[in-house]
């Protein structure tokens, strides 16, 4: 399989991964895809940078790219200690009442509780940026949309591409008007923010609304070359992928082996649910008690971003730590149901493309 | 295009389409696809016979099917008095006041209110169902997943094959140890009684779960030639399209010109929601000032099917009367966005023909 897009970023296969291992992303690279390494998870701006190191030492000269969340208006931001005081009194009663029911440890007191994850601030957000561009990226993907466009012109300064994510014809359309380089269509199915029109139906009307100009790569829904091969003929130039990866023996590399994983593991496509409650706005995760316990009569309404974030942020350290597969806060796609085993990134890369050929041989039996 | 299903069918293009029209049915089979006639219209089964027998006579000999609609476990029938007891004040009340305050006028008095939709009754099922034996049909669909197994053995006594709708791999799996012939994997993002799994995700599932033993069809999100041969692409053996078709210059002539078709039209792929208030179980709606009223406050739940039905069919009566475009009552899939012109069906089916080649010749520059 080959794309313009592969051309203009530098792979070999159309396929790109996004995760939040480097030890993924790195290794998506590696087979020959793009690993686009999300940097929500660093708080702290020389981490990253310590990480994008270490990606261009792994990488083996392949491209990578990194993957931002950054809403397209700039919040009114206050410092860390303003945005703790809009969190009302109730839902913070609430976490703590639905923790303990769950049976969720408290932290020990010498972890470093003010670890909540603040990538989700848009200085934050910036200052990855500030990183990504001291390094060799190919692309910025924005999880919100289009970045500011002084984010826009620095990165084409750079010589480095920038993709948002849209859920609708029309925000795609604002995207490429705005100067986003390639627009990812993010179906309904999909893991984490996603909007309510199916990748079936999204990735032709974003391919109608902006593919003459800038390539569309589909997302939601793909763990199998089926799924490549199908994205491809809905006119997809690629296909995105990011829950699939969750059961790599590389993202254990990373993030250690969990009970977050087995939950994966275990779960079918119906197990997961579209919620508020991860972040603010609708995010699609794996359906569990966490989950349920925020659907219940007495639960609050999610706060907005980042409030919501901040918000769960010691319940996620705390679920995290626990390591109950019944009690996991984890973003993940209708794709779960797929996800029975932990391989290699570079076997299901191979997996992909072989099943991806298979089809096209198939497809040219009933053509 | 042409798969195993189109020899076990006898026609020409694996497109299946669904549709209370007769027109369309027909137009359908005679373009080579396969008319799958909705029943659930027909409350006195002499008229289904009789649209039979013009079927019959506008098919040009070519192939088409029946759609009922019947739950797999029989419900314990009252005669119409007694469902109409157990419907609480409450609901009539607020259907009452609903209409009133969207401006929906009461029928006339020369106005049959009796006319209920009764296809959702079992018995009526039945009824449709010994009608559909006496004619030449080659499939009888059911809306609702298998039907009981006596009427599995009498189509197959009369050469008739059975399909029947499964949201889940679980249910295929159910539908085809019953003896069911065909699977219809309908996706999220189908118009009427629709699950939580996108196509994109269901099919190649259903495929894997009972592909080998019989076809399936990809329903949910086709309207175009690229979704059809995504679909292909998915593992499916043929498309079953409901939606598109009522967008056609043939559905008018059975059903009249109307404010629902406008409504349609001007919708985009935002504007469907699902909702247990068109038959008690959840079915994706056209969005309207009659849908947004059932998701207020104060609106009650909707009762389980039948009696959904019944509470509702004197207000579609009156709602398709008024002839309101901001106050429809109709089952559409997502893929109403890219019904934005009414045309003959014979145009659709070359259309979907054609840009599948054209998909098909695309995938050829890449794969």
């Amino acid at each position: 399989m080959r794309t313009a897009l592969c051309d203009r970023l530098g792979i070999e296969h159309p396929i790109i991964g996004f995760t939040p291992s480097e030890h993924v992303a790195a290794a998506i690279s590696r087979a020959g895809g793009l690993g686009v390494l999300g940097c929500v998870r660093f708080n702290d701006a020389d981490e990253l940078d310590a990480v994008l190191d270490w990606m261009d030492e792994n990488t083996g000269g392949r491209p990578y790219g990194v993957d931002v969340v950054m809403p397209s208006t700039v919040p009114a931001e206050a410092a860390d200690v303003d945005l703790e005081a809009m969190i009302p009194d109730e839902h913070r009663e609430f976490v703590r009442r639905t923790l303990t029911s769950l049976g969720v440890p408290e932290l020990p007191d010498d972890a470093a509780k003010g670890d909540a994850v603040l990538g989700w601030l848009h200085s934050v957000a910036r200052s990855h940026v500030d990183v990504a561009l001291k390094h060799p990226v190919k692309l910025i993907a924005n999880a919100l949309g289009s970045p500011p466009p002084d984010v826009i012109g620095r990165a084409h300064e750079h010589g480095v591409l920038v993709a948002a994510l849209a859920g609708k014809a029309e925000h795609a359309r604002r995207h490429v008007d705005k100067g986003v380089d390639i627009v990812v269509a993010q179906g309904h199915e999909a893991g984490g923010h996603t909007g309510e029109i199916a990748t079936m139906v999204l990735v032709p009307e974003i391919v109608d609304a902006v593919g003459e100009e800038v390539p569309v790569l589909a997302a939601g829904g793909i763990g199998s070359g089926r799924q490549v091969a199908a994205a491809l003929a809905l006119g997809a130039s690629g296909a995105w992928m990011g829950s699939y990866w969750l059961a790599t023996k590389e993202y254990t590399m990373t993030l250690g082996e969990s009970a977050m994983q087995r939950a994966l593991l275990a779960a079918d496509s119906s197990d997961t649910v579209r919620t508020r409650i991860y972040t603010g706005k609708p995010a699609r995760l794996l359906k569990t008690r966490w989950t349920d316990a925020w659907s219940e009569q007495d639960a609050p309404s999610p706060l907005p971003m980042p409030l919501q974030n901040i918000l769960v942020s010691e319940a996620h350290q705390r679920i995290m730590r626990s390591d109950d597969p019944e009690v996991v806060s984890m973003p993940v796609g209708q794709i779960v149901g797929r996800m029975n085993a932990v391989r290699d990134v570079d076997e299901v890369m191979r997996d992909l493309l072989r099943e991806a050929g298979e089809t096209f041989t198939r497809l040219d039996g009933i053509r």
